[in-house]
């Protein structure tokens, strides 16, 4: 298998945001903003592999800023780093306010994927090219996190 | 302000998945999850401290096993550390497959919430009273938690 | 087939009121409502048969107050009188607002789900074991509201 | 207030069911239809008061036959019954399987609806002109289910 | 094959414009609109083929005015032009304000359509009788607007 | 008003079809691919007046291929032409199959829209600064189509 190099499946997504992704408050709902990250990220990860992948975690995502009804979310994505079946992909969103051009980093996010077979097992998948420091620094970044995730559990235990 | 115990806040939100919560493969979309886990978080925050409540970050989110179409989601949320206007909250989900009868642990997730006042401002919240080694357990475990956060920044640079 | 206790199959599900549950008015939509009430239902009466089941009719739905965005429903449903292949369930909805605590009763229903086999015919289901003086009275008017529903058609002629 | 025509407020509302309006199995999702049905009610309850309206109860909704995504719903809404400040209003709905012609009865309801005025109070609403035996067969059925009605009372108590 | 009436496949839609379909102004979106239109027109080509047919453009859609939340909206299609295998529709959009009774000539648009035989290739369609001038003058004009339509082409560029 | 660039307002948006998205058929719904086009097609008008903008028509558009469930549209979208008060912009729709990587042009489209100010009224635009041969081009052909548009109206008289 070829490594590949981050540019190969690094992704835009860019979205309006419409009435029908607000909260309670009027802002844009938190979990609408998830579910684009979780998007963007996993065509990431499926184009790395160009197989199918799943969320395996969400390792961090942190909220900067709120969004507003009205405004183009862009979900730049790409990845940080592959391991032997399972891969880091990096998501940033930024909020244009389209009538004045303004544009805010809402929100940043690491999420890891696990690539699968026809058969729904981890299936292997390329290693990475990094081309400049940037992608040499959020690979070292993503490579200390995942031995820090790997000593922890999230098992939250039954809440009754 | 009164500290409040762990049960006055707790919830359970039950969701049945329907064919739009599907992803491409047919499972439900892990983003759907997503949004519900912080829908369900975002009660337990605004229930703690009787007012607004912003979704800050989600600290970790593992997803332990897919869910499918028809399925009973149960989405099981209650705080886990309260600090000075911010609070951690725990959030477990359970799959039932309704036929079967057959429940499984499918994903888990600790999330940070602010409370806002009217004017947008963080604004102060109860503490909490632990009721038992569960409780003790999960608060020490938060605050842990939050040392290492404090310590980690998710500035993800700029993606072109 | 054994009977089942009520409580085997009874269900308490919660969902956030969201922009998008909105009628022009800006209150829950009603229609919105009716779903999560069939939705709850449904559940109960799959559980209670462990297998497929139908939504035959709603004998009666009541709205006692609007509910609006923001508020956290519960559907609290249980099944009220098992016949041979098909039930009625009732369902309570209330509406908690979640920055005040207060909590109104707003709607109620009775409807009738028939359990189905793999080839969509009826299927026997098994009969409620009555364990307390409120599922006994249930079960009494629900026996009596099939008696007069039976007499019944809704068979509202062509609309030209 | 002048009385009114029956024909001066009915409907046809018709609309196509795609897969995001399909139940676990594939079939059309009876909440998406008990919505369809409740706003096809309220358009004719807000044609005759020519005001605000809303859904007070649903007195009856029988499903006679399931339908299938992709087939056009036809609800056909009509006032059955004024009285002070509410009104039945009837709704039979058809599925039309586009490719066949094939056309079939698959549900009928009877829904009251309450006039508001502006301060959201009971508003009185205009009288019914009958102008044919099925207008008036359809009137008196009405006042019978009313009468029934008042002497029922819906109030599914605590469920724990 | 026998020719067909025109008014053997036209069809009235009618949907009531709730908050879920706005835009961020607040008005009904412009794409729920022409979602609607484009449904409407592929019933009518779907009733007047009775077999399967797919959008193969929009000849031309134009909004004479906005139409809000709360309104109405009547979508009358109806065959204007059939060739071997595709077919022109005329859709009309009216609003109506449900609490005066205004309506409004909304939008209008005229789309092709090609029909499918179960393999996916074209298939023959039947002719159309026109029965009053209308419907000729239709015809006429569709032909006309196909003449033209067959000159042109849609093919934009790449767009970097 | 200074005249702006082409490059100034285009936009890539990029969505992954979800099976909500789907038509009966389980390709992607005509009607989908209208609203985002409709979408991307606002941002460019809005981002070139900066200001609000309402579609006015949709002058063409072209149907290449289906588009699946699972798939990645990519809606390419620049200022073709600006008028006084209005612009014609041109948007090109392509799919990309994650798995394989292959890229398919599926749509392309020409829509009117026009500049608003805050009272609703029609508001004057910049113009275009020209800076390629493909961008000359363009400007002429919606010049060409816009004399043609001006001559035709889209008049559905009332389809009964």
């Amino acid at each position: 298998m070829e490594p590949k190099r981050v540019s190969d499946s690094s992704v835009v997504m860019a979205h309006q945001m419409l009435p029908e992704d607000a909260n309670p408050m009027g802002n844009v709902h938190g979990g609408v903003i998830m579910k684009l990250i979780d998007t963007a990220g996993g065509v990431v990860a499926m184009r790395h592999c160009r197989g199918n992948a799943v969320t395996a975690s969400i390792d961090r995502l942190d909220f900067l800023c709120p969004s507003y009804v009205g405004e183009l979310l862009f979900l730049r994505a790409s990845i940080n780093y592959a391991g032997k079946t399972s891969m880091e992909v990096g998501v940033r969103v930024e909020a244009e306010n389209i009538t004045t051009g303004e544009v805010r980093h809402s929100a940043s996010a690491y999420l890891t994927y696990v690539a699968l077979d026809r058969a729904g097992r981890p299936a292997p998948i390329p290693g990475i090219i990094l081309e400049n420091e940037d992608q040499e620094r959020r690979y070292r970044e993503a490579e200390e996190r995942r031995r820090i995730r790997l000593g922890q559990a999230c098992m939250e235990g039954p809440k009754s």
